[in-house]
């Protein structure tokens, strides 16, 4: 799943003091579609039906753990490709979940 | 000022390696208004016409440095209401960026 084209995109930011979970989470969001945008960050092209669905999703994975803090932003797809990115030598460590 | 009544919001998310610019890029969304939501994560209100000049400054921040993907969103103070956060036992430091 991309994120032109379609309607809405989700926008999801974590930050998660469990290296663990914060692996679970972006294979999570990876399984779901999304792309990783960031180290702690992700979005795609989402249905607004679904919406509740990947929330579940991320409610299930923190049930019993603590010390964390995700936000999802569910905007536009016009919204999304006028952000603004400023980056320079930014090499985004796709794997990384298989390092920790 | 905050997030509330008016009609748009800044969302300003950063993966900063450096600690120093990390540090000064935090400052700075602080000092325009913006306010902590993520360890780095901005939000606050905005017009739509300071929109350049807060770039701007993130822009000037960052010259002469590499290793940094900062993102810039403006969204509907709506949008922005309807965000979903899911968080436990989390606790901003919002000094840590006089710690590093």
């Amino acid at each position: 799943m991309g994120v032109g084209g379609l309607e809405y995109v989700a926008l999801v930011i974590y930050d998660v003091r469990d290296n663990k979970l914060r692996s679970e989470i972006s294979k999570f969001l990876k399984r779901v579609g999304l792309s990783r945008i960031q180290k702690s960050a992700f979005a795609g092209s989402i249905r607004p039906s679904d919406r509740s669905e990947l929330e579940a999703g991320l409610r299930r994975l923190v049930r019993g753990w603590s010390n964390y803090n995700i936000q999802v932003y569910v905007i536009s797809a016009s919204t999304y490709s006028s952000r603004t990115v400023i980056s320079e030598g930014y090499v985004l460590e796709e794997d990384e979940e298989f390092l920790v």
